[in-house]
């Protein structure tokens, strides 16, 4: 069961690893919205994604006999990096398994990070199928993207720096996938002040856990027909209790709206966001009955975008 | 005759409406390039660019008489919305003469701060016709893009700000177009420190003020063909004498080296910036011989880019 002090161990452990990235604010925004918005710049972080945090919290508690099986990992692209870079870090060598549409920029990131990639189909049956049988072949350890309190609790420590900074925040929110980051927030911001709320972002197009908290029990994504690439996964058996406890909504939200917050966020901010994080100003837009007058902080988790892909994206989106 | 004390003055006058914008580092870059390049991010600034400070500087010292005839100014776009900010501010009506091929983003920005659109060919001579025919027309008070001691020196007070942060630097870079920054940045970088080199980066396709430094008089810009859509002015008489005196060198660049550096910035850094001060990396990467092992600051100008025209533009490059 994660514990606010497996959030704090795991933050002394990573601190020397990580960036404490910077939160920004927007005049132009906060008066377009009618909110005060806080932003977490996860796109900052090493690897370009707050996944390092969980990667790294888990990778330094393997054992040496452990680090020398070799760490097996599945992931969208960004975790994959980072347990790349952390298997770096700590001399264990990295195989993750990645669905053969992830973005180019997402693939030469776990690359560059020395990670070797096993493909398999963009859907969560190959996925788990393929990790399965390359554990099997190699032996090595399995360091889940999301289903592991290791991870959960590195990426808690997102929410520890920011109400460090912004004490005073009435909401909280963040991307929904598999429910390694909205857990470990969830578990970090509740400890430390109850009062405030905590949403997650989801898109309708693998609306999954939304559905999951409607049922009562985990529900598997009909589709993930969705640009947000880093959000197709299903929430897990580890994350889907805490969240199904503590979160005060999920907020499901439209391939175009998502798009549309992407533009708003680079266009006034002049920072680079993934579709899957641009999903929580997107969700503050569509539903202004939470949000509007409150102090909102939003992490925005990785800017790990192909360029090449803006142009079409916006377009399509203006058409 | 601008001072080192007109910066000082400026710095103290226009603190209250702009950012002291961060200084971001990027260890991938400096791995990668052999350098450590400290990036003063004018693209977070107010209006997404570095105008504001000569904007404010010079529109704060009209009289009020002046300020009721209405200001009148020729702009590439980020003059044009800054003047208008400051227009604004001091409540006086602002006409922007712009060239017809300004990018939306930055059209909409002098909308958005209630300047009115003059347009004007892409040319300097019909810029400066239809500059003077607003000027008579309306007795309105001109705030020159960069041939205005006041706007000089609002733009040196980046230098300012770098240095105090980051004393030890061993070289400046910023663009040059018109050469209101880098007299500015000469002025001040060589007042606080005579040791510290200071260089100009300019696209080969707009080159006038190298081949001014070589003819040791200004010349005309034979084209304007660049990307870079804030680098097509041309050298100021003004800026010149300052330029030409102190500058430590131009480095001209091609446009795909430009390109290049943008997306290695976008990928990097995940900032939006514009052409027009990506070429200060390209500048970099092209002149090892002069930066290699030194602490270099880099004048990021602003980040007013279309984002429908990336796609494109990375894809051309790519092929």
């Amino acid at each position: 069961m994660l514990t606010f002090k497996d959030i704090n161990e795991a933050h002394h452990r990573i601190k020397p690893f990580i960036h404490n990235t910077p939160i920004l604010t927007s005049t132009s925004l906060n008066q377009m919205i009618g909110s005060q918005l806080y932003f977490k710049c996860e796109n900052f972080q090493k690897t370009g994604s707050f996944k390092i945090r969980g990667a790294i919290n888990a990778v330094s508690q393997l054992s040496k006999s452990q680090l020398e099986r070799g760490i097996v990992t599945s992931s969208s692209g960004n975790h994959g990096a980072a347990i790349s870079m952390a298997g770096n870090k700590f001399k264990s060598k990295v195989k993750v398994v990645m669905p053969n549409n992830t973005p180019n920029i997402k693939i030469d990131n776990v690359k560059r990070n020395n990670g070797e990639i096993i493909w398999c189909e963009p859907n969560q049956i190959s996925r788990d199928k393929i990790l399965k049988s390359v554990l099997d072949e190699t032996n090595g350890v399995l360091v889940h993207p999301y289903n592991d309190e290791r991870v959960m609790a590195g990426q808690g420590t997102i929410a520890k720096e920011l109400l460090k900074n912004i004490p005073e925040l009435d909401v909280v929110i963040a991307p929904v996938s598999g429910g390694g980051l909205l857990s470990g927030i969830i578990s970090t911001v509740k400890a430390i002040n109850k009062k405030i709320k905590v949403f997650g972002a989801e898109p309708l197009e693998a609306d999954d856990t939304y559905r999951s908290l409607i049922a009562g029990e985990i529900q598997s994504n009909e589709t993930t027909n969705t640009i947000c690439d880093g959000l197709r996964a299903q929430i897990g058996t580890l994350t889907f209790p805490i969240i199904s406890r503590s979160v005060d909504g999920i907020i499901t939200v439209r391939e175009k709206e998502i798009i549309s917050a992407l533009k708003m966020i680079m266009e006034t901010m002049k920072i680079i966001v993934e579709p899957s994080c641009s999903i929580t100003l997107a969700a503050i837009l569509k539903r202004k009955d939470i949000f509007c007058g409150k102090k909102v902080g939003l992490i925005l988790t990785g800017g790990n975008i192909d360029m090449l892909s803006l142009g079409n994206l916006f377009d399509i989106n203006n058409g």
